[in-house]
């Protein structure tokens, strides 16, 4: 018999996650605290619940074989305890505990000798302006929360020390601001025998204030060797963590021309939701293949490809309607993908849109006409 | 609003149809016998009941908006009674009560000129007799029951008369056997507005005991003109028809290098698996398109594939169990789709895998490995 799956969370990551399990008839079971998540009628058991409490994660896990999360604000100590008895948890708590805390996360790097952005850890707002006072060097800098922070929420740039006010009166940790040339984003897929496996190097365009993921390229435009270093660095990561699981790295290509690690997120990503079409592997199969030790699939790409996210339209809050669909169905290489949120919220990711071609001004091109095709609005 | 589509029959198609909708997060109910059947989980409603029983059929249609097939052998008195109050029935009543008869639909070719093996419309065994004393000339041929046939039961070869006693004592049609050289299928799509969209030819090898395809090579290796006269003669038909949704069309391809049409099936076919992961657009995609009206999508393939069917072992009865899913996963461009029936049985379709190489060698060579390496047994 298949092992039964756990997935903490049940957004759009769990329903791409979902509809990559029915290849492989996998059974998984959701736990998430909506209970309109997206997830719900797609899954062979739905659990409503908190992801951050310690008896309803122990609970659902006790009915499962084998544990993964969608999202990473979830009750490690549950995972350790369910790990502890033998259940088989990926990407391992001790993994999740380093990256849900951004502190420990760029300590982290620090200790493993992978470049990042200096930082200085604050405990407070105050710990903020005093840095402020004494190094006006540092800045612009961003401050980041330490715990909780999500899709652009709990980073604040700090530019100079007038705007020491934004900073967050919280612990967090102040990050020297990158001048970058390029955000480029690696995911790498680990299994328990330790094969490691790269997807190809992405370019992200951010939107400019909302701090989310606009639209993206893969492959990156890059000289080979700065690829290499991307590639290098993304599964140096992966190691040191010793990751079983997707791992989704962020990373900044600088004016000098190195490679400096942002973030990284344990679980499929933003950044890889092309890959559902463009390549011979998605990173959600890949997901698969990671945690249940098969073989790691082939990362390479058919096509170049662009994803565009779909964001909810500003102004608008309420029951959610894709205006659009059409237009979009009758551009080739074009992949609308909606996420089945009831409700849209200005910014609130609803859905993205794959976009591929063969020639990249074509690509480009089409990624125009996708963003200006396409809006979600209340009904 | 997005329209509640529902789906007779929720085998491993609409498994496929449902996989294909998560995209659009269209909603989907489901009806089908088996309250085991692969698809309940996974729709947004099931329901448990008879494809063939007027009332049932009738009353799940009253909960949808636009209703779909994934098998033929359903109540067409139930769908025509809903197609006059208005509902949307893709395909039509009257395009699946053609089809659902063989002699129908022989007679239907012979109508509208499309080229087909002579036939013989009979009523009983005595019938077939007759025809074999009368015309030893027409023989071998291929006994077909006019309605209710299936994944190759309903057809006997008829080699001599010494064979009549395997003829089916119900209506049939006695068709002259094609001395053919391959046996082809397009599968065609066609909406509301009437445009037309064809996938490349395949090339099917039947079990030579099943009548079941054993496996497929996309796209067929054929001459640019039979190429063509192949997807000619299915858009005709499609057209003659007048279907909106998909149609699969099976052709033979004679020794003297005409087309002929051998059976038609309008819903995603066994011979378009392959396009879930080898063309642009699926045949499941596609049959969404199709019957909600929206542009067709492009049907160009990424690279040459291959399809081999998973079969239930012979011999095995029983809780079905996959093996050697990992030895299939260490295959780069080797894609297992397993279709979560609970049960298998000897030569039950079980699943399948799509198998993709840019080089034909080494594609069949991957098929060979594929066939190989895996198999359906029970527990």
């Amino acid at each position: 018999m298949t092992p039964i799956i756990g997935i903490l969370g049940g957004g759009q990551l769990g329903l791409m996650l979902l509809q990559a399990a029915i290849d492989w008839n996998l059974r998984v079971h959701i736990l998430d605290p909506d209970p309109e998540a997206p997830c719900r009628t797609l899954c062979t058991e739905f659990m409503q619940g908190s992801l951050t409490d310690y008896d309803t994660v122990y609970r659902f896990g006790q009915g499962v074989d084998v544990l993964t999360i969608e999202i990473e604000r979830v009750n490690v100590e549950a995972l350790e305890a369910l790990e502890r008895e033998g259940k088989r948890v990926f990407p391992q708590p001790s993994v999740i505990r380093v990256i849900q805390d951004k502190r420990q996360q760029k300590q982290f790097y620090q200790h493993h000798n992978l470049p990042t952005a200096d930082f200085i850890l604050t405990e407070n707002r105050a710990d903020v302006a005093r840095v402020a006072l004494e190094r006006p060097d540092f800045f612009p800098a961003f401050h980041k929360l330490g715990r909780d922070g999500y899709d652009g929420r709990g980073v604040q740039r700090i530019a100079t020390i007038a705007d020491v006010d934004k900073a967050f009166d919280a612990p967090g940790v102040l990050e020297r601001a990158v001048d970058f040339d390029k955000e480029l984003a690696v995911i790498v897929a680990r299994n328990e025998r330790g094969d490691v496996q790269t997807f190809p190097t992405v370019e992200m365009v951010f939107h400019p204030e909302l701090n989310l993921v606009d639209y993206l390229f893969a492959p990156a435009q890059l000289p080979d060797a700065i690829n290499q270093q991307a590639q290098d660095i993304a599964r140096q990561t992966a190691d040191a963590l010793g990751i079983v699981g997707l791992l989704a790295v962020e990373l900044f290509l600088d004016k000098q021309g190195s490679i400096l690690l942002n973030e990284v997120a344990p679980r499929p990503h933003n950044s890889g939701h092309h890959t559902m079409r463009a390549n011979v592997t998605s990173q959600f199969e890949q997901h698969w293949r990671a945690i249940l030790n098969y073989p790691l699939g082939d990362t390479s790409s058919y096509q170049p490809a662009a994803m565009v996210n779909l964001l909810g339209e500003d102004g608008h809050t309420g029951p959610a309607v894709y205006e659009g669909l059409e237009t979009l169905l009758a551009m080739t290489g074009v992949f609308p993908f909606f996420y089945g949120k009831a409700l849209t919220k200005p910014f609130r990711k609803m859905g993205h849109v794959t976009v591929m071609d063969s020639s990249l001004d074509a690509l480009r091109e089409k990624v125009e006409r996708v963003k200006a095709g396409i809006r979600v609005v209340s009904a």
